[in-house]
């Protein structure tokens, strides 16, 4: 019988991945299909409910990337079904320069998968 | 002039105050008059805006409590104008019983002090 992973097994592996900036695999591999995403404002990203937004929201926010010199995430901290950690990224934006991005980011897991991640900057 | 914390340094004085059960003081202390507590949902308690409302919620949720048998709160990761720890408690609610109660827990910081509290549970 297939055994769902726990919230720390989740956590784990999303690290695992996120070190070697595996964030798409991260998304096929442990996003659920209702899976909510919440920016600090939607100024700079939108919102977007379900994986097939999320992998669009991901699409525009590449879209806008000249280049991505560095980045890193911390190791997730994780409480009852949530998890969180520090994500940054040195990055040039097209039109914008380069830039240091840090956020703190939240995870919601519900049977395995990640159901929500939240994102704080 | 009075120097105003940074993120990092309000981070750093809430965790020493949180590891000793403080967090009377770290309200007194560390939080802006205009602090926002925004919670999992209001099923639990009501989110609030104001010191002065926060302060009614933490009298609302001492009022609740039969005994506090421990607690603890990770060491804060900073990222930006952000931290985020896990913190939890093993808590006698009255006619509740025993439970363990984990969250993950961000605060934001502005001008040196803390103005959004929200939780995840």
């Amino acid at each position: 019988m297939f055994q769902k992973m726990t919230t720390k097994e989740v956590a784990a592996r999303f690290w695992a991945l996120a070190q070697q900036g595996q964030y798409t695999q991260i998304q096929d591999e442990l996003y659920a299909a209702d899976v909510r995403s919440i920016e600090a404002s939607e100024d700079f990203l939108p919102n977007a409910a379900g994986i097939e937004k999320v992998r669009e929201k991901d699409k525009l926010f590449n879209d806008m990337v000249e280049q991505m010199h560095d980045g890193y995430c911390t190791e997730p901290v994780v409480a009852g079904n949530f998890f969180t950690c520090a994500m940054g990224m040195d990055i040039t934006l097209k039109g914008q320069g380069r830039i240091n991005m840090d956020e703190v980011a939240v995870y919601e897991v519900k049977d395995g998968k990640i159901v929500l991640e939240q994102f704080f900057y």
